[in-house]
């Protein structure tokens, strides 16, 4: 199949050639540049959300209960699932998938499971290009579903147009998400199973560190800077889901109708290029490997007769 | 301060110039290659652990309870902590970090925390080097904690000498260990808190998943191969820690007499090596951000004028 086919089959929302489509981004092959070179000017009309947080919080019974909500209003959905532990990518235990199970037969939904298959800035690189696909589908959102522990997961979170972080009482997320730069993040914080003990102590912490942030950065706020609210859901009976979907669309209109809006929008295409330069370089590089001279430089690294820095060295400037 | 004076600080295990040190390497500074190249030779002693695990599996109760036992034998023990919510990087509860206080009075344990600070690679390249830096100082053990989730906390365990994969019952690490690449790493399975209800299951499950991973890799094993033993532990009251420091030892011994440990060595020194080439090539890619074509490329990207693969080829041309 040529280049032409795969993208008129994207374009044509044919599960089968999207499917090859995003594998081609994900597994950074040759033939991905002619590819989003044909889908570069589609999709611009796709709304791209991240959903983030800790094994456990909820993340993909909210992402479900989204689905239900833009379904029933009649739009389509794309969900890539870039956590191993989510039903979503057949990590969860059955009862979850079982619940999961109608979204899997509904034609207006697309599930796609993305792995990171062991390269550095793969996931980084590649979702952004799987849901600029995605969006040349037609699909009108698409929710990118990370778990926000690790760099990689965190950059892939901050890689959409919205980024809801999810919280749960009880599970000392508080803490973690101000070490892990989840909070820098976040445009919209849910805490989930706000029928839970604990739930206002955990919007109470979150608040507090939300402000402290706010201090570090020590400059003057913008007038038309975002404030990200803080929302209670419980996502399983779909409680507080309307909630997101006003404070999504607030995010959306803000987006697009204020200066500081559309400075977010350019940073958040800086860190697209950023992630696919790197991506590039990293594929050159792999070119290190089969240089005869890099498994005896790591040895003599090992044995402590060289240091890593000027192996590098060595290798980079034979490349 | 010079090189020099900084590497013989480092060598007289001077806690500031260590501190120093290592923020060359984290940093990613001019000056680590010769810093590097200055204590390349020293430390070849120093048995590197990795600690890998989700949070609440008890990664710190368990680097606690081993540095107890080394330090009880006149051993010394450094540990860096790359889990932002290690009580060791000072992101956990007051309770555990009162439970550490010890650690941080001993002068025969050293302590240091470790940040991704935003770079890609980041992590994966300065933790090893980090690691060798406190080899030099003379450090017998060096523990390095990382959070098992995302991809360059699996990089970050797999550079250890020895790797260890921590679980705890009813937390369904089972399953996400064999999606997270987890399994693949592990030299060493400790199911902790073993005193908990499903401790055992969780063994069976782990067994499973082992199994089932060795027949996925469809070659005869090797007739000195590792085999990776699950041990169950009650790290806060050091049980178990004497069978968890007989298998540690095990696989030193099994690393140093066998073909196959020799080769896992040096496919570990390749991992390290690889890990600095990336760096470079960042650092070195670094410069593109200030290439004034950078943002008006990653505009064109955003308004769907042009696709990121091409964009990345423009600056990556510049460079």
């Amino acid at each position: 199949m040529n280049i032409e086919e795969l993208a008129a089959g994207v374009l044509a929302r044919q599960p089968r050639l999207l499917a090859r489509a995003i594998s081609v981004v994900e597994d950074g092959r040759e033939e991905a540049r002619a590819l989003m070179q044909a889908l570069a000017s589609a999709g611009q009309q796709t709304r791209v959300i991240g959903l983030t947080g800790s094994p456990g919080v909820g993340k993909s019974t909210t992402t479900s209960a989204l689905i239900d909500h833009y379904r029933a209003a009649g739009l389509t959905v794309a969900v890539l699932a870039c956590d191993p532990s989510s039903p979503f990518s057949g990590g969860a235990l059955l009862g979850d998938r079982v619940r999961m199970q109608e979204h899997f037969l509904d034609p207006g939904v697309y599930i796609r499971s993305m792995s990171s298959r062991g390269h550095l800035g793969g996931l980084s690189a590649s979702t952004p290009q799987a849901a600029r696909i995605l969006g040349a589908a037609g699909f009108d959102f698409i929710l990118i579903e990370t778990v926000g522990v690790g760099q990689s997961e965190v950059e892939v979170a901050a890689s959409a147009d919205t980024t809801v972080v999810l919280m749960a009482p009880g599970m000392g997320d508080g803490i973690q998400a101000v070490k892990a730069g989840i909070l820098e993040v976040g445009d919209i914080f849910v805490v989930n199973k706000a029928d839970r003990d604990g739930a206002h102590d955990t919007v109470r912490e979150l608040r507090h560190a939300l402000s402290l942030a706010a201090d570090v950065r020590a400059r003057p706020a913008e007038p038309d800077e975002w404030t990200p609210p803080i929302l209670l859901t419980v996502a399983s009976t779909a409680g507080g889901i309307p909630e997101l979907v006003k404070a999504l669309e607030e995010h959306a209109a803000w987006l697009t109708g204020t200066e500081s809006g559309r400075m977010r929008k350019a940073r958040r295409a800086e860190a697209e290029l950023e992630a696919v330069v790197l991506a590039h370089l990293r594929a050159r590089a792999g070119a290190f490997r089969d240089d005869p001279r890099f498994r005896d430089l790591a040895n003599e690294v090992s044995l402590g007769l060289r240091d890593a820095y000027s192996a590098a060295e060595v290798l980079v400037s034979r490349l």
